[in-house]
This record gives C-alpha cells, structure tokens and sequence, in this order.
C-alpha cells in the first residue's frame, strides 16, 4: 500500500481525504505541522510556496510524498474577494460580513476553489477543485464550516450549510481537488 | 553622513521618509527590491518576517542598515479589520466596501498603525506610529492614498483624503515611526 502524508491542522480535512483515500488503496497518514503562508493573491501561489516552507522546516520530507491543501471563496461581484483572505475575513467580518457587503447586489455569482499542492520527488503538482454557485441573501443552516451557510452550489437547493457532510462531500470543491490528486496517484 | 536603505516599491513613501531623515543628517537611499510577505495578523511579525525574506534574497545586505515599513487600518467594530490584509481589501472592495460593513455601526472607532522594521548589526527593531480616529460615514477627498478619504483622524476636522501631504505628514501613523526610527539613530 502506498503511503501518503496530508499535512493540515484540520482533523476534518483529513478525516474527509482519508475516506477517498481508502477507495484508491492508499494509506494516508495525517502530519499536524505548522507552517509559514506567504500573502498572494493566488491560492495556487500559497499553496505550491507553502510546500517548499515545509521542506525548509522539515528536510526529512524531501524523500517522502506529501500534500496539502489551501480553499477560498471567490466573489465575482466583489473582485474576487475574500479568496486567499477566506479564513481571515471569517474570522473577522464573518457571514454577516459578507451578506452587508452583498446587499442590493443583483450579480451574486461566487466560487469555492480548492488546491492541492503534491510534493514528490522534488517536484510540486497542483489539483485544482471548483464549485460554482450563488451567494445566498440570509445565513441558512448551521453545519459545515466558514462561509457554508451562505453559500448555494448550482446542484444543490440547499446550501453547504445545510447538507450533511457526506452529501456535501459529493461535489464540494475539496473532494474536487483530492479526488483528482489520489486518483492520478 | 550615515548612510540608511528603505526597502520599498512605493516612491511615496520614500520621498517623505527622505524629508525626515534630512532632519536627522541621514542619507536616505531607495532600494526598490520585490520580497513575499507572509500571512499573519499582526504587521509587527509580518515585518520583522520581511527583513529575513530580504536578507535571504540580498545577502549583501548582512553588513548594511536597512529598514521596511508595513501598515494597516484595523477597525474596532470589525474586529481589526482589515488591519494586515488592509491593501487587499483595498484593492477588492475598497472605500465603499468599508462603508458597506460600517452601516448602522454606531462605535465608528478606527486606527492605522505604522510598523517600521529595522535590520542593523544582526538585529531587527521594530518602530510603531498609531494615529486614531473614526471611520466617516461617506467618502471625503480624494488626496492621499488607501482608506485615506474614510479616515477621520482625531486631530483633525478633516478626513486623511482632505489633508495635503504635507499636512498629513505631521501627524500621520507614518510619520511617527519613521521619526521614532530616524531619531533613534
């Protein structure tokens, strides 16, 4: 069986990629390592530098293979904010934030993006996932995490704040970008 | 004549540096040089980060003074907001964004703070200018730069986008850790 390591702070996150894991045959082991993101305004950017801040931290990576993952929200109608800032304006602003900021506008289109940026053999791959959908006009339902509640995937009426996570796990933007990363593996 | 580098891509800000320093009897040079900025919500690491970035990048400077500077707006009912991220959040949804998100806040309290980063002798200090005040409840000006025409500093009647640079200048958030760092030398 092959090994993996996913390196996050996020239980969940690895939880979910643990379980997609299992369906190509690879073992995937959780590194909880803290680590330095550079300011971009490409998560693709963030995500790639972060893996060589990693090797920096720990050189005994540079023969192993690993991965992780770096998401935002991109808003059309807001010049793609809050996207790399995600986590930062939710923790400021937060849903509520974002609704003010939305009010009166009739264009509310908006994405999440997913990168999984890939280290193996000295180089860095990077799987990209997208769900489209709609910035909603209310804060609806309470599960998931950050800016679920107003967010409305195109296949979806309910929003990612709504649905459990193995329904939203069918089409979220970070099964996406796993998903693509394990199956090329 | 003590010889002194400020690292920045602004022209600006150089210049206004440059007035000051000639008080002091140093000789200013500009050193236009790119560097990554890290993540973090505090400018304070964010900065003292940077000299490294620019020590890695330009070794040569191991045996020079140098110093960068970093600001932000941080707005108290926004739980600091956008403080470190403060030219993104510029750039993506800028003066009326803010506005948008100060709607019906009736505590309208604000601040920006100056970080200047010193790098001298193996060591990196660090200088700090706050100027305070309220964020305005429509856009005043169009002098400055920034958030400058929302910020209605508490010496002053006039917004920060109101006020010539030179009149800026003698109370600015800038101004006041640039002067804290050129008088300490």
């Amino acid at each position: 069986m092959k090994i993996l390591f996913f390196v996050t702070h996020n239980k969940n996150k690895f939880d979910e990629a643990k379980v997609i894991a299992e369906q190509y045959k690879i073992d995937l082991q959780w590194l909880n390592i803290e680590y330095e993101e550079i300011q971009a305004d490409s998560i693709e950017e963030i995500a790639r530098e972060s893996c060589n801040k990693i090797l920096e931290k720990k050189p005994y990576l540079k023969n192993k293979r690993f991965f992780l993952e770096d998401a935002g929200l991109f808003i059309d109608s807001l010049n793609d904010f809050p996207g790399p800032y995600s986590a930062y304006v939710f923790r400021t602003i937060g849903n509520n934030g974002i609704l003010s900021l939305m009010k009166n506008k009739r264009k509310r289109d908006a994405y999440f993006k997913s990168v999984v940026a890939l280290y193996t053999k000295g180089h860095v791959k990077l799987f990209e996932g997208i769900t489209r959908g709609k910035i909603t006009k209310e804060i609806r339902g309470n599960k998931g995490f950050g800016f679920d509640p107003i967010f409305l995937p195109e296949e979806s009426e309910q929003t990612f704040g709504e649905i459990n996570i193995s329904t939203k796990n069918k089409f979220s933007h970070r099964f996406k970008s796993v998903n693509r990363l394990l199956s090329s593996l």
